[in-house]
């Protein structure tokens, strides 16, 4: 079948020259004779994909030399619980910012094993429409560290800044946003994203990490779920899952060669723009739920006159090839995830089916 | 580069028809138009993957009604935290058998979180070359449950029979040996298994969890954690790594079509039977370490008469296609990991240039 448009949120699209690169050398990785899959963890063919992989992080990103890359499993939803375990220290507490579910979830996973508090929230009529703004925070001097969720797929909101939280370390879950631009990691003390958005494939959790922050890592902890153990094994203590990584490394080439964290910011800026026009463009047809300094360059989700058209919407856009837009099931509507792999062009499609749907039902 | 014999101990050798069909449609998943990599965990596409996978584990090891398939991520590294913290209840003790560097590692990650002891081991001499019989093994009768490794990967040595321990649940860590033949899941309260050596490739782990044990997971850990959770959210609570999955999926449609567990049994046994007898037809020339009934039919480990020797054996194998046969750097000599996928030809290949070898060099 011809290749479909897809506008899932995670598990995504992945560029079509990775795929394609991936396919050629699958039985035979390199000239080694045998598929990467097949690989011992421990051999030099996978140790060159795992380094390569670390270094194109660190370049793309510009990580300073205080930080380091780690590779976990379990995605972002282990690291709600793996956070607090490796971060505070009992009798601490954390702050969490609150944007929805993903924050939700890290709060609750959080309070399982110590004491957390809200420290600012997008919620307004009960309803996570916006991300608060910086002098909306209410920040807990003594916590241990101040989490955030930076985009949210399911609000298609995203924080268009990086909160200050004076000397607490600002730890950001960035599994649907991470690459979307270029960052100033020195702000962080941990970064943390799901591979499946962005990076690549489902199966790998990457991990930027202020490496004073390991000595916080308990003995009362498992040692499989200490950062610590992590960074002294350059995360290879057990068995990594390879081919994950080996997609995220050949994903993060992609990047490179398309000019790198700004160029994917020109890009995402350009896709959204032209969606986010088309929404304002037509508000007696389509209408954003968010606010608009918090509507996210990866998720825009807007909503038609009624939920019967917006059915019919999702209906018609896959038997023309674009797939994914329903919204979450949580909240309904159309979303239109276009992480980095998405090409500007696909998304010109979507918007020319969309106006020409909203004149034809409108 | 034509394909080499690849007897690493794992990530390790997949059956070849496996990759190809992979390869074939890494693009297009089943007429898609779109990579299985791109589809959602929760679609259709990944959905039939899912259940095809769990069916298909369920069939082969004919897993009684009482258990539930489960997948994790982490690997057995990942278990060896996680059974403690989910069947032993506050107080509880738990036995472990010992047999090497696995159930070493197993048990001091239970030790961290409450009480754990040795209910037997295989050491002799300070060496783990066997492993213990049924009448050797010390249980406590209240133990929570009790642990063992029915495969060790470095030291060569395989249980003969599944330990029977009265009223306690028996865990096994069977990561290197699931499904080479036959099993009375009935027998179990747990199995786990990394994928990565006779199921697929790394980055998903298997649980075979007795329902009932379920009802031990306590509140106090994190959700993400508990077996509970993962059985009532049918291994979907969150993004699970879909293409180990559907990787998974493929090599047990293989093991089907090859006859299923009882087919695996019959060709490991013909694949260990040829190397055994190579080395007890020269013992002048090779020795194995591991005593008769302790013998591994997925590991076969041996010695030659210098490390000189096995250097050169090493060298010599790799320059004719053979690749992987260095024993684990802790222990050194030669080992032959053969899981189901290896085919019976290219272990005969080996033993050929074995005797050869042995021949010129004895």
């Amino acid at each position: 079948m011809a290749r479909v448009i897809n506008f899932s949120a995670g598990p995504a699209t992945l560029p079509l020259p990775v795929l394609e690169y991936a396919q050629k050398e699958f039985l035979d990785h390199e000239g080694t004779g045998m598929s990467l899959v097949e690989h011992s963890h421990r051999g030099a063919a996978y140790a060159e994909v795992h380094a390569e992989t670390k270094s194109l992080l660190r370049e793309l990103l510009d990580i300073p030399e205080t930080h380091e890359v780690l590779f976990m499993q379990g995605g972002a939803t282990a690291q709600f619980a793996l956070v607090p375990l490796n971060l505070r220290a009992p009798g601490e507490s954390a702050d969490y910012v609150m944007t929805g579910a993903w924050s939700d979830k890290a709060l609750a996973e959080a309070k399982i094993t110590g004491d957390a508090r809200e420290a600012g929230t997008g919620k307004v009529d009960g309803k996570y429409t916006r991300v608060p703004k910086q002098a909306e925070l209410d920040l807990d001097a003594k916590a241990a560290y101040v989490h955030y969720t930076s985009n949210n797929t399911i609000m298609g909101t995203q924080f268009p800044y990086v909160p200050d939280t004076a000397n607490a370390p600002l730890v950001a879950d960035m599994s649907s946003d991470i690459l979307c631009r270029p960052l100033d990691v020195s702000k962080f003390g941990l970064i943390y994203a799901g591979a499946q958005k962005n990076l690549g494939p489902a199966g790998i959790t990457v991990l930027i990490l202020r490496k004073d922050l390991a000595e916080r890592s308990p003995d009362t902890l498992n040692k499989i779920f200490r950062y610590s153990t992590i960074l002294n094994g350059d995360s290879l203590q057990n068995t990594i899952p390879t081919f994950p990584v080996y997609m995220v490394r050949n994903v993060l080439r992609w990047v490179r060669d398309q000019g790198g964290a700004a160029a994917m910011e020109k890009r995402n800026l350009e896709k959204a723009g032209c969606i986010y026009d088309m929404i304002d463009g037509a508000t007696d047809f389509f209408r954003c739920p968010v606010e608009r300094d918090s509507r996210s360059i990866m998720n825009p989700v807007f909503r038609l006159p009624t939920e019967e058209l917006e059915a019919k919407m999702i209906a018609e856009a896959a038997d023309a090839g674009m797939v994914g837009i329903k919204g979450h099931r949580s909240v309904g509507g159309i979303r239109t995830s276009i992480y980095n792999a998405m090409e500007p062009s696909d998304v010109q499609k979507f918007v020319d089916f969309a106006k020409a749907f909203a004149k034809a039902n409108g």
